[in-house]
């Protein structure tokens, strides 16, 4: 199996980049090869005394920058270590892609480049949530406005996701709005709701945010802009409860003394909210797997992302959803066949 | 000056309105006055050995419940505690009024009966989120679908509140986006973008909600889904962290020793984050003084509901807010005015 990096995304590009490459390297019994500037990649290297013994470069002659606009990818940066990473994998000359660079253009460049598996209209970030069970966000901020049939297919790819990746068996399935009712929320989650209580999977309605934490369902399904607000909510309430937490243990000697027998747990803690440790989000709905990695990554989430990647290519997952969109497409023809011969009758 | 409280809204009605409503006659010198079913009134109370003197009932025979659609305080239930409380506070016979009850149907029958204030055309709910400075959320739920200039209004009522309630100079008003940028989000945020910077408010740009927690704008606006699903979010996560912080402090005897040491910052903490400290949330936009108390609300929320009525009350915000609407209509009318007249040069 062949992983490759984007040595050029990512708030710490190239070094921490090229540490995690070769970190996966060591872990991993496969091939790595990153893209990017050569020269770039090769001094960093020898400046900070990294072998790169192993792992394959590519050269990449630009960059794509946080500014760039989603279209880059396909236009003025069409020479860019993201842009020249997706059509390799596009083209099947390596089995996964991974970039820490600037989302829009790497989702647009996916669904573009690598293109859409056929049924599924838009690909949606999946991010995993640290809560008492793990929860999968669908969307977390690929498509900004989304009908309720983007929704229904984000609800199914996240579902296989969960089962297939989380061993989960028939995982919940929520849609994520401002009340628990069936008729609460916009046209979009009124619609939504309808459409996921038909879908055959195990939905489970309508999930106040205030609820999530507590484990109530494995996927959370809403539009991208919502999810967005959310997941950087329970990121940024995460981060400042801990700050308390921190400020409680140093009130004085008794306090820090106390802390060193409960090390353990706040290790367990520091790692359930460190996104370093979750590797990256999936774009889902992409024919090829494509993962896209935190901005602010360091090696140690690079190296997860390269373990996410290589997870996903072993399972399958793709299969699965294309033949999850073939039924879903047959299902609505069918249903709107019955439809007009219903009004013919 | 007399406030009127509904003894038939919330969760835990009319037990715990009627308690609170006790404590606020004992704890504030105004005239406290009952609505709901006297007879359901006058047996709690006996039953709870609860002494009604010094505080008056008025009779209303139907209760709204939380099933009630929202226009039922015009409709079927104009003779419920809500609708005829609001009538009494629209026809000048209170000065406030305070009700745990449903929340559609409060803010329909506060716009609708109690009217708005001229020039404003959503009223909102504004609550105040317990981070490390407090910020108001406009809207918290009342609006799903809102237009630029809605957002706009809720700014300046919301600076307006924040400045008279609070004693903020000039409130930070910021706007509830995915990113920080000034292109970020939906039509609707770029266009409010735009607007609120023209408004002479002391606009901080967008904000991405991971950073709220950290003191960055007083004044957070958004549309009323959005705010919905981001002040649950708030609340869900807080109670969760609180109980992650419960388990650390309870792994053993030392830890539990040393909480001993910590009990002020505890016993702070807990009252930051337990919603019956906060009192309710007004209904911005509204002629005379509309106080939503949380559904779950007990006799201290209650008591400090009634306690912000009368804050309300006492410093006119209702007048600053009418006069800042005039202005800012006024400034509509001559801007699109100058756009008529460019258009015709």
């Amino acid at each position: 199996m062949k992983i490759l990096i984007d040595a050029m995304g990512g708030d710490n590009a190239p070094l921490e980049i090229i540490k995690g490459a070769i970190e996966a390297h060591e872990a991993y019994d496969e091939e790595i090869i990153l893209i990017g500037d050569e020269n770039a990649i090769s001094n960093v290297a020898v400046k900070n005394d990294l072998s790169l013994a192993g792992i394959k470069t590519v050269n990449a002659t630009s960059v794509v920058t946080m500014e760039d606009d989603a279209l880059c990818v396909m236009r003025n940066k069409r020479d860019s270590s993201m842009s020249v990473g997706l059509r390799m994998l596009a083209k099947g000359e390596v089995d996964a892609f991974v970039s820490a660079g600037n989302t829009g253009a790497l989702i647009t460049g996916a669904a573009l480049i690598v293109k859409r598996i056929s049924g599924i209209d838009r690909p949606a970030i999946a991010t995993v949530l640290p809560l008492e069970s793990p929860v999968l966000l669908m969307d977390s901020g690929a498509n900004l406005t989304v009908n309720f049939d983007n929704i229904s297919q984000f609800a199914f790819m996240g579902a296989k996701y969960m089962e297939k990746i989380y061993g989960i068996d028939r995982p919940r399935v929520g849609l994520l709005n401002n009340g628990t009712e069936y008729n609460k929320g916009n046209e979009l989650q009124v619609n939504a709701y309808q459409v996921l209580s038909e879908t055959g999977l195990n939905f489970v309605g309508n999930i106040e945010s205030k609820a999530v934490p507590f484990g109530v369902c494995d996927v959370l399904v809403c539009d991208g802009f919502t999810g967005n607000i959310f997941l950087k909510s329970v990121e940024g309430m995460g981060k400042y409860m801990m700050g308390i937490l921190k400020d409680l243990l140093t009130t004085n000697i008794a306090t820090q003394l106390s802390t060193l027998t409960m090390k353990e747990k706040l290790r367990e803690l520091k790692r359930r909210f460190d996104a370093s440790e979750h590797g990256g989000a999936p774009i889902l709905g992409v024919s090829k797997p494509v993962i896209k990695a935190h901005g602010s990554s360091d090696a140690n989430a690079i190296k997860n992302a390269i373990r996410q990647a290589i997870g996903f290519v072993k399972t399958g997952i793709n299969q699965d959803i294309a033949n999850f969109a073939v039924d879903y497409a047959e299902k609505k023809l069918i249903a709107e066949a019955d439809k007009i011969y219903e009004t013919n009758q």
